[in-house]
């Protein structure tokens, strides 16, 4: 965790050696755990870089995906569609952004059931730093080429379609 | 998440099609996606694979870490140390894991402001039943062969090196 005191040795490595040595094949106990360990450094990163912003990733990716529709506005139902979060979650990020005045929601007159988000002028000027600042740290992806990148994503979507994330191949 | 209905599209393909079309370069961007939806994946996995025996993955890995420890015992300092989590953290699953009857505080008596834990043998009994269990489903790794595993492994140590993640090379 970030400002924690750095071990002189990996933890990861360290417990595959104690895995290897009282269980045994320590192949896919270590690649989760890197994979937990490597989600932690990055949000943490991430979260710091847009701490000025005022928002977090989470509050971030809603901005972003609004910024996308051709109208605009999404229904909320479809923002926890797209960004894979319950939900709650999205109920809590649209709460906070409307309360900063980056987001509002707006009634549907053809479905009263359902609730649109909508970016505000302030959620767009936001957004834009926001954006700025992340690329600029690379969205927190150290020591790995674009190559090794590209390489990297196309090993974790074949976890992710084994794990049936999404329907098509 | 579980439960969810499943997008007929791969939403991180999206997106990154989405960020292409509108801000540029979607590399990074859908890289750091994904190792958190991955992350998302493999813990509700492993949460829902350890449920029957009262415990999430994080108290799995407190149980795990004692049980390497050749004196059978460790300072609570040092757990959170492995772990890489938070002092409140293991304070948590150490709470839990008491009330549960699978560790217990020992006060050290060469230093009162030092406590260790220790795995009693119900503790032990539970974390054998665990393991098998996540043993079976391959700590929630899908879709990739031993030396895939490793290969992504090795790109995420890249990853977590640059990012300070511990000193030595």
């Amino acid at each position: 965790m970030p400002g924690d005191p750095k071990l002189p040795f990996d933890p990861i490595e360290r417990a595959s050696e104690l895995w290897t040595k009282h269980i045994g094949d320590p192949t896919s106990m270590r690649l989760a755990t890197s994979i937990m360990r490597v989600q932690q450094l990055i949000i943490a990163e991430l979260d710091a870089a847009l701490k000025p912003y005022g928002i977090t990733f989470a509050r971030y990716e809603v901005l972003v995906l609004l910024s996308f529709s051709s109208t605009g506005r999404l229904p909320l139902s479809k923002i926890g569609e797209r960004l894979m979060v319950h939900p709650t979650s999205v109920t809590n990020a649209m709460d906070r952004l409307e309360a900063q005045g980056l987001v509002k929601r707006v009634a549907d007159i053809e479905d009263r059931r359902r609730t649109f988000a909508e970016l505000t002028p302030e959620g767009e000027a936001v957004l834009a730093k926001a954006t700025k600042q992340i690329m600029s740290i690379d969205f927190a992806i150290n020591g790995l080429d674009a190559e090794q990148q590209d390489r990297t994503y196309d090993l974790l979507r074949s976890l992710r379609s084994s794990a049936g994330d999404f329907s098509e191949g």
